[in-house]
């Protein structure tokens, strides 16, 4: 009998993204950072703790914020279909070998703590607290406008393994980048939510993250976070664009925390539903697949990201240097 | 043993809406305003009919137009998860007595075609030819500049039961009006894509085809679209808008094509993929459900609609006319 | 010796509208909707007045409102190129027979007072209070991001009579609407500073006030405040749009205050500042010249206007109804 | 008797810059792009010219391109408000010790030409035919949208004595930037339309142009020109953007032509038609005042620039280097 192809028929059914836990030094500074700046509405505070959704969320937090002695990425968290994929994922990760937990989680329910290929605390819940909408609540809306967590996107030593691990739980390639010589994958988009991306991945000392992706209305509300950042004393902060990537369309602006957690804002990207959806394939030699107007990012943007809580992060396996100039 | 909840558990897996085939008076006429001032694609064209798609859609057609003596609508398609799924959808369909048939269609593999619990022509298939991406190609882009088929939204006989019949094959409601006395439908949208809706049902004389909705990339599309449409003599062509929806939360814009089938430019609503996304109520005394601007919509929009081509429309049970006043 | 064009060599010199004054009931009600909702900031306040400017003005203010025990317009002022223009200007309006007048307006320099032909309260002044700009302080910017006042519209009782003042002391047309019979001006649109207009006349019951209007950076400002007066309980005051004008090609929308005054916000109109630029005319019976896009405004937009202290309206001189069907 | 202030009371009356000759290398590759991806109207062709006006112009044009061996800079024309002020202007530059000329210029009244303090070509006319407006005409509306020529930017090799040139013939200072120790001007933007600026000079090896600047409706646009470029192999053409600068506070983008020659789309400055407008001081180590979301502008330019056809370019007075970073 054929075994079933896990990206069409996976073990478990994973909805979504869902959020964040990072660890920052100044808790506070970072709280005034994500809600006065950057307008991620405050849910709930602990000793320890601040959560935020975004303006079109109904659960409960899609960011946890960490006071801690310094900064790092603590888990990332999906939701899954239902309570029972909570078991069978439970089942899967032990059969793989993967240390298997079901940690307290404040304002979820049963939540499932393992880790992927690479040592990333992942985690898995289906019930998080619901709380009414405000999506239409104007008056509320502040800095970017951000309406929801899009991805997250990680360094990964080895972006190959790292697809097939998360292929075999079902999140499908939406765009990748090949090393054209060796046919390995510089870089990989995955998604289980119907968008361009859930995870991605990019060749580099790893696992570290990356960034985490919020999503916007409209490009004027990346033009409104820049002025506003420009009037309130931070463009420090500003690291990339705004710009539009090839890869995913999506018109961008990356601005780092007050720990240099890399944050990006994000609009714009396309729907990918179909399950026959084709991946596009980009050439690493292609300037437009990180800019489609051929800015280059700067170097910080290729070399920095905020080790996982308690991992080490390795050199990757492929050593080859991007081609893209770093500047002009 | 429990009888699995078929809004979570369908008897077979469709994916997202598809397409529609709208017969036209005069086929050119029709095929220089879809093409010309709105934007879409010419993918094919035979003796008869003209396939279009959006800027971003790989899917071969999102809109048939077929030339025929007098306007129509001759059908609504989905497409599904996989093969499998036409021939449990065929089983199901069978079972419940509804016809079912195997048409050849053009640019699609296997096809079923069957009708819903009031008899609209509704079509399934998983394959489609797949066309090479054209959505970065900006030098393409023209009109509103429309990315997707979004929706279809129809007049409904008893809204309650086409709610109820869409349910039993997975579609989620995710808005609704209610009338308050006695708790019958007054309108619902619902979805399988992850969106506000893939197919919504207003109370009217029906079956019948309210709209068609196209995706579009911002608000700034909409404001071009109508001032392209003044530069070219299509005023009268704008029916409603520009408004936001209070339901959906989507800007919008509607027009009437050549032969009066009435399509809408859409934007900017949510993500609505998790299993547990609450519906949000409506009432239907409150005018900021249809326009949150406050707004009323002519009497055109709650009156016209394409019929279905063989279909006799007739009176909705629920027979309350809706309290919004028509104009100032 | 020929006389030379008042329009081009006028007796003194304007440089633009500047400010208005409104009496209003209720000043602490008006204060919270210009301010919170609109975002105009206030300069100054006294016992009975409060002062606003927008965001990129250096005067102290462009708005003055009055508490008064009803509505009312108190006066339209204007800003001069020197301080002798105001003695120029004296002498001009004495030798016209209107009455001249030297009031204390706080914040300003000398203020001259006169009347127009309908008896309009009129000041000019060369010197106001200069703020330190707040133009790019972005964090202050609110509502619909008011820039700057754009533009008075006067119902008036004989347009023609009320450009030959106008165009006597140098406005210049921009466009206008007449009356193909007659001949007659139904609508004229004139300026100094460069713009389509800094007033517009139309035919009515007058001299009253039509609105006032407020220049903001992109139609997506409109859409903003739209959503925000909708999230804050105050759809009942959007009277008219959003829409594009054909006269002036301005996006536009009108609200009005908590008294009926009407605002406008206004963006999208062109440069006029050649000498020899030409009028644009429309026919009366065109609808895009009130909207580009065909819809008709509401019965009201034609018929309420603020009145001016002390001073009474009377019907038009022409008669003819405009052809403009107000609803479909 | 007091000498009146030249800035307030000019010898001549010049009302807004008017037109660019650029002397081009492929006069066909040059139309495509200003016409097929830029959006400028052609409005007439001779053996060696083409010419072109923005949507909103009525002006015959704005820029003139000339077929030659190599790309320069010919002459930069001013309109002026009456046929009167060339007469005096002719006087002007007579009395001045300049060189003055009445050259034929097609489609153009009667044209002085003469030179600035730096040996800078520029005319000034009264007439130029005038065209029928396309100004709503929005079929006819492409690439960035241009609506009008904005401004001239040019390297000066001494700015203070730049602006004290053109000061003398009616030219307003709006913003400016300092050398905090010598006082020394490094920049200025000067205007007579009562926008930000129809000219600013910046210190360098000159006088060369800088650059020549389009107004353009919202940052929309800038944005669609940016995806056009991409999809049509022209990223290498852009130099710099989009950002905002802290100086105008206009959103820009900046590309460079066939040649070389550089162009500014730009919109969102402000009015400045108050004769008592304050200029701004920025500083020379302010960052924001180049871009007020922070980000440097590359190298090229700081240091590239088009030749006057005829004028050797020296070095600055004014030696010291810019202490803003090139890069990251």
């Amino acid at each position: 009998m054929p075994v079933p192809d896990p990206v069409l028929y996976p073990p478990f059914n994973t909805i979504r993204l869902s959020h964040v836990e990072l660890s920052v030094a100044d808790i506070g500074a970072s709280r005034r950072f994500y809600c006065d700046i950057l307008g991620l509405q405050v849910t709930g505070e602990s000793d320890d703790r601040v959560y935020f959704r975004g303006m079109e969320e109904r659960g409960h937090h899609c960011l946890v914020l960490k006071g801690s002695p310094g900064p790092s990425a603590d888990l990332i968290a999906f939701k899954t279909y239902d309570e029972e994929d909570l078991d069978r994922a439970e089942r899967y990760f032990r059969d793989l070998g993967h240390r298997v937990d079901w940690p307290d989680r404040p304002f979820q329910g049963r939540t499932l703590a393992t880790t992927d290929n690479h040592g990333v605390p992942i985690e898995f819940y289906h019930r998080m607290d619901r709380l009414p909408p405000i999506h239409q609540h104007y008056h509320l809306y502040r800095g970017v406008r951000p309406l929801r967590i899009d991805h997250f996107n990680m360094f990964s030593p080895n972006v190959d393994q790292s697809v097939a691990f998360y292929s075999n739980i079902g999140f499908r390639v939406t765009e990748y980048t090949e090393d054209e010589e060796t046919g390995a994958l510089w870089a990989a988009w995955i998604h289980r939510k119907g968008s361009v991306h859930d995870l991605a991945f990019t060749n580099g000392i790893g696992p570290r993250m990356h960034h985490i992706a919020f999503w916007v209305p409209t490009p004027m509300c990346i033009i409104d976070l820049l002025d506003l950042l420009a009037s309130t004393g931070n463009i420090a902060c500003i690291e990339r664009g705004p710009g539009r990537h090839g890869i995913s369309n999506a018109l961008f602006l990356y601005v780092l925390d007050p720990d240099g957690h890399r944050i990006e804002f994000y609009c714009s990207d396309y729907q990918t539903v179909d399950p026959d959806h084709e991946p596009i394939r980009w050439d690493l030699k292609d300037p437009q697949r990180q800019t489609l107007w051929g800015a280059p990012a700067p170097r910080s943007w290729f070399e920095d990201g905020s080790a996982f809580t308690g991992i080490d992060a390795r050199a990757p396996d492929l050593v080859a240097e991007p081609i893209i100039a770093h500047d002009r």
